[in-house]
């Protein structure tokens, strides 16, 4: 239970709804969600649906308060809309069947469609175009801060990744390509400010824009080992998500005095180590040893396109490499890739599984065939024959075969080069907490959105999209400062600026603590007083680590000596006091 | 867009994202609708949903803060839940089956049944229950201000009737009922509070408390012809909503000296009018002329039980009345009444429609029989005979039939006595703002919400609901203020303290209103600034009125003079002032 003084904010323990447990959830996976839940910040109420108790909820609102100051200051406005949308709009775009599964459908009570949306492009894009008609009315940037829906295979890790979440998505709105690259630059730089106060410790990384097409587009990434995204950097500092790794292809070289491709005998070799193995034993090279990236593996899966239809695509990897599937669902989408099974191989005799070669392959016979760009022009390599325990030797890409096109879609690997040439790649696992992308003119091209230019021409607008997951960023901040003991905020997002408690059963101890109470909530700070009556000092302690706010203060055993002990969660810094100076010390370490 | 100052806002028409509309809405069925619209204060983006813009938006804010101040003044605790919920506690309550249509339901991708949440009383209790075992840790009083959903049969009137709107909803939790009447007293004070506050003009009415069973209830109705809710008041006091309203019944009389029963001829009667006109023609009265009040109506009705199975039901009212189909549903939830169709008489031959009698009817004859209060014991009635063309005269109440019981469904009328003996009732229509009701221990029951009281021993909680529509109320306040030139709001919730504009092409009126916007700003007060280069004065004065901040100071013809105009948006009262004057001026006026 709160009282208001002038600005303070009293939160007295003895009433507040708080219940801390001993035990960790059995749910909970990762430190962020095992200890907001200990701490009585969070509770689990549905599947990736969780209630923010009092103390959860005073730092999603510090988290948001600071996001709304940083967008304010760049001039963007903010808005809100409904999460319950027809489905018009996201037909229209080309979302309503893009987003799959992920997306939660409903009728309402005359059967008309609707959608709890996941983001809101189409309407911000609809409503600008009610609006809006001349380039004088450019640039524009709205946001919201809003509840987003998507109905995840696997909610988990608690706030970060539910069903149910709080976004801050912002899109602007420009009348040209130069525009767009200064609204997207003064995102990023907002960006780099709400986080670096909300002391999260991001890197920023190259991303694939995903379902929303578009051009230029970073992550903000939390490294962390809890993370469910994989990112690469290089000592050079390139930074990128695995899907948008480009792979540093070999110059194309010339092919003239390599030998002729031969077809060869290689009995039981449906894998490429078998095939290795084959190629030692019975053609052993003279230069060295055969190695899996010599060999050419053609992996053949069907993509399901948004309209139903069915097509077949080949990928072409150096055998010592596998599809990376989620790279290649990046490369492919709104389409969806799944392996070949035998019935696809039944439709399409020219394949022989497990000896599939590149001269079956080609956009003319029907069978679509991109290759990794380490298949360049020029090199040679041992692949599928075409035929049952046959492979064939010194295939020279561009001289023998012909690929469509290439698709990176191989995997990454530690050791590779970044393409900048900063060094080998590393590869890391963190949390997404903010994404930014000039989503161009795709939304305005199909919604319509167009003004009039300086020429009084009527020019499609173009856009971009930036959002911060914001439960999930509370999240991240607990799960980047936690320690062995609990929650360990900074003070920006914490949910009080001292923890005051009373130790011991001294009732000298209770007036001292009920007098700095009243003082430092009257001087305008938040403090969490923990009042309890019939609570020994240890759970009181223990309470104290395990919520983690920055300061901490106890009137306990030394009271008598007019002292009160003063402690500094994060690094655990001691001190003792006489409260009368407990105020300009909590003035001096709050961030007001 | 705005900058900041100290704490003042300056919002800038010129790059406000805002267009005023000089055509209503062609949707827009009353002033609130049209004038939020109008003035992009709101734009429709769904059927029974709206983007908030971003004046919208501020006044929700303001509205959304006083109803928290007042929140947590009585030591109410926020708190936040998701609207997308599981339908499992929905389902123990019944409410899954009960809430009908109006209910969102919707499969995730499992297949697993999902609602989005019209009200919260099951998530609270069982969020209570996880948290809290004993009397110690009560009373508590908790609330969110969240999105609801509710599937409107018809949204209409703009905010005042949505699918997804904001509500506030607090749920308190009591050992016994005389603390639940505690914790209702306290919300009804801050009721009173915000709603005072607001500045709503509104009436506290006796109410039904609907689907959410429990006893005590009351609702905050905003008289207004454009309401969707009828209640009555009478001179002395008395004020419900019709559904709540009881009647006034007539004392138990002696049938001693009254006349026997007889059947009598009345063919070609099958409505009261022409009953009246055959028993004035044929049996005249001594007394006086036959009325249709003589007569007792007996209407059949199906009822639709949660579990879909069906129970037919008569209402007998006197023949001046209609049954209310409104009062009736209230009394017959969660079951659903429609009118018998011929397939219904078909199955039920000992009713003869149009002459069905109180002797064909009863609990026992599988046809409960309830009647209108005033069908009191020793009352004799007209009524039907069960015979087609014949009516019995002189059936007794209490001697030729006993009703299973009384029910409050007869239409309410201008001129009715209060129950409480206040004087005749007047109808009025109104929009419901507020609502608070005692639950009791419905909810606990079900999903065993117990604590252990001081006697050791585990008791049921017991529980109260109170809710405010906080969107509704934005549209309630527009509603309650508007004028013949435009919006008009209180400066409690006003999306600015200061309209200030520049009128006429004088650079130097320009000069003042940029120094007064920054003045102004920086003094803390929030300025809506009419910076705009290319638009007339007179498009500029109208946008004013129609936008309706409480206080406009233009910049104009005067400025020559050392002179800025100075009016109160609500009065009209205007003042010619020296720009150095109005700070102080805007100080004196505006809450602050």
């Amino acid at each position: 239970m709160r009282s208001r003084s002038v600005t303070g904010v009293l939160l007295r323990m003895s009433s507040l709804f708080l219940r801390t447990l001993r035990e960790d959830p059995a749910d909970a996976e990762v430190a962020s969600h095992r200890l907001l839940v200990r701490a009585g910040y969070i509770r689990r109420v549905a599947s990736g649906g969780f209630a923010w108790l009092p103390l959860g909820l005073r730092v999603l609102r510090k988290v948001e308060a600071v996001i709304r100051e940083e967008m304010d200051a760049i001039g963007a406005q903010e808005v809100h809309f409904p999460a319950l949308l027809p489905r018009e709009p996201y037909e229209a775009s080309g979302r309503w069947k893009d987003y799959g599964d992920s997306l939660f459908r409903l009728k309402d009570r005359r059967g008309a469609d609707h959608l709890l949306a996941p983001t809101h492009e189409e309407l911000f894009t609809l409503l600008v175009k009610d609006l809006y008609s001349s380039y004088k009315d450019l640039p524009l940037w709205l946001y919201q801060v809003q509840t987003k829906y998507r109905d995840e295979a696997r909610p988990r890790a608690g706030l970060l990744r539910g069903r149910e979440f709080v976004m801050k998505d912002s899109y602007s709105f420009d009348v040209d390509d130069a525009g767009l690259a200064a609204s997207y630059e003064r995102h990023r730089a907002a960006y780099v400010r709400i986080f670096d106060r909300l002391g999260l410790d991001y890197v920023m990384v190259s991303a694939m824009s995903g379902a929303m097409g578009g051009s230029r587009s970073e992550e903000f990434i939390l490294p962390s080992p809890n993370g469910e995204d994989t990112f690469v950097r290089s000592p050079g500092g390139y930074a990128a998500n695995v899907e948008a790794v480009t792979t540093v292809a070999p110059q194309a070289v010339s092919y003239d005095d390599a030998p002729t491709a031969r077809v060869v005998d290689t009995p039981d070799t449906p894998t490429i180590a078998t095939l290795v193995a084959v190629l030692t034993e019975r053609f052993p090279r003279e230069d060295r040893p055969w190695v899996a990236s010599d060999t050419l593996k053609n992996v053949v899966l069907m993509l399901r396109r948004p309209d139903g239809t069915d097509e077949p695509l080949v990928v072409g990897v150096p055998g010592d490499r596998d599809v990376d599937m989620k790279r290649l669902a990046a490369q492919v989408e709104p389409a969806i890739a799944r392996p070949f099974v035998d019935a696809d191989f039944a439709a399409y005799p020219a394949l022989v599984k497990g000896y599939v070669g590149p001269q079956a392959l080609g956009a003319d016979k029907g069978l679509r065939y991109l290759v990794d760009p380490r298949v360049a022009p020029g090199t040679p390599w041992t692949t599928g024959a075409d035929e049952p325990g046959r492979h064939v030797v010194d295939l020279v890409c561009g001289r023998d075969f012909t690929p469509d096109g290439t698709i990176e879609a191989a995997e990454v690997r530690a050791g590779d080069p970044a393409p900048d040439g900063s060094g080998p790649l590393e590869l890391a696992r963190g949390i997404e907490i903010g994404h930014i992308f000039q989503l161009g003119r795709r939304y305005a091209e199909v919604l319509d959105l167009r003004v009039l230019d300086e020429q009084g021409k009527r020019v499609v607008v173009t856009m971009g999209s930036y959002g911060i997951g914001v439960s999930r960023a509370v999240a991240a901040v607990a799960e980047s400062t936690y320690d062995e003991l609990g929650l360990c905020w900074p003070a920006a997002v914490a949910p009080a600026d001292v923890h005051l408690l009373v130790a011991g059963k001294d009732g000298n101890a209770r007036t001292v603590a009920d007098r700095l109470a009243q003082e430092l909530s009257e001087a305008g700070h938040t403090v969490l007083y923990d009042d309890r009556a019939r609570v020994s000092a240890g759970v009181k302690f223990a309470d104290a680590e395990l919520l983690g706010i920055p300061l901490i203060v106890t009137a306990g055993r030394r009271v008598v000596d007019g002292l009160v002990e003063f402690r500094v969660r994060r690094t655990g810094e001691q001190a003792e006091l006489a409260p009368a100076d407990v105020l300009a010390r909590v003035r001096e370490l709050a961030a007001r």
